[in-house]
């Protein structure tokens, strides 16, 4: 059985123009990984009705999962909900197990649930919510994409709600092995080792610090026995 | 006249695994946006070469410039150079300008220029080279496509090789203003000052610690006396 497959869809001008570093990637990129669901592309996209329409598209028929986050909150730039619900052609409007959500949680704080905070209550038909434990305005699912807020404690623990409730494969795990040698003196052997173990995928990150210059040699399979028996032979074998 | 566009490309299975946080993408937004280029798209794809020959092709159409960092070292995974090429039916060969490059750089460490080494000479016919001071395996300039390393130290010099030769536009600069309002509480003056605005874009982003919450507010555009005025009127008038 292979893996399912998943996408990241990073919506928001603030990360395009440099003021944000986006950090819920690498947060995805480590729960899927360990969950054995394969992240196979990331996109990041302005706060643009088509570029979210057409690549929410793209990514749903591609991958078994698409996670987005970003533009689902209050003000007048959050139009991630709404592009979702075009671009699966889903009618979208305020519905009432958000709307009631967000009315126990505003009254109370005594805060006034206006249109601004309404906006967070749209919600297509037929998705199912996304719990939000921080700040309450829900995410939700509709087919196979996750749709969540880009603040990365929400992200979070939106993902801790979905994620029990996909089904996941087989974690992939590694093995690192330090060189202190050349990348160009390795290569040779990599790829020897490559070929002795097709199920592996063989991944070299060079270093260099305080004069220092080597390579992490990352090995990464399903099989943890494989994966021990390729280390071995790395180091007593092919590297030899 | 408006800005030229970009695109980024991250090559590499380390990003889509989690073992590795990317860190190019947010230097490139941020020295984009001094440059008064429009960084739009950031894709990242695996070491896999039809997901990298489909998504240059597709970002070198709908954008100015692409940036691509990742893949272009001498293991066996380093496959983007000769991706490239084939993305743009170019020859791809050792070239003599960048082997002779290397040539001196390994003569000087008493290091043999061996197979997996040359493999960093590949250059596509007609690429222009990109200089590499830091370890000096050259990138290359094809067409609109700037292919660089992926190691942030050999990025930031390489990037820094491109920017000059590259045509910029007016820098996008912002202003932001800190309210501690809740964002349901300032949307709707938000989104008045963006219908006043229609050249700024107007940016909301939450925050939330120590009991305390709020919002900044960003202003994005190309004319200062607009921004300080938007800036003015946001205090004065639309939050007053």
């Amino acid at each position: 059985m292979t893996n399912p497959t998943a996408a990241m869809l990073v919506i928001g001008d603030e990360i395009l123009s440099g003021r944000t570093q986006d950090s819920n990637t690498y947060y995805l990129a480590g729960q899927l990984t360990a969950h054995g669901i394969n992240l196979k592309e990331v996109r990041v996209v302005s706060d643009d009705a088509s570029a979210i329409i057409d690549s929410v598209r793209d990514l749903s028929n591609n991958y078994t999962h698409v996670f987005t986050c970003g533009g689902i909150g209050p003000t007048h730039d959050d139009i991630t909900s709404d592009s979702i619900a075009k671009a699966f052609d889903t009618n979208i409007d305020i519905r009432e197990d958000a709307r009631s959500i967000l009315q126990q949680h505003y009254d109370a704080q005594n805060l006034p649930l206006n249109d601004a905070r309404l906006r967070m209550a749209r919600i297509p038909n037929k998705a199912t919510l996304i719990d939000n434990p921080v700040s309450k305005a829900p995410g939700f699912t509709l087919k196979n994409v996750h749709v969540m807020a880009g603040v990365p404690s929400i992200f979070k623990a939106m993902l801790a709600s979905v994620l029990p409730n996909i089904i996941g494969g087989q974690p992939l795990m590694s093995e690192t092995y330090r060189v202190e040698k050349g990348e160009g003196d390795i290569a040779a052997p990599l790829s020897k080792l490559a070929d002795a173990f097709p199920d592996l995928s063989v991944g070299c990150y060079p270093f260099q610090h305080n004069g220092l210059y080597g390579a992490n040699i990352v090995l990464r399979g399903h099989d943890a026995a494989v994966l021990k028996e390729a280390i071995e032979r790395l180091k007593t074998e092919f590297l030899k």
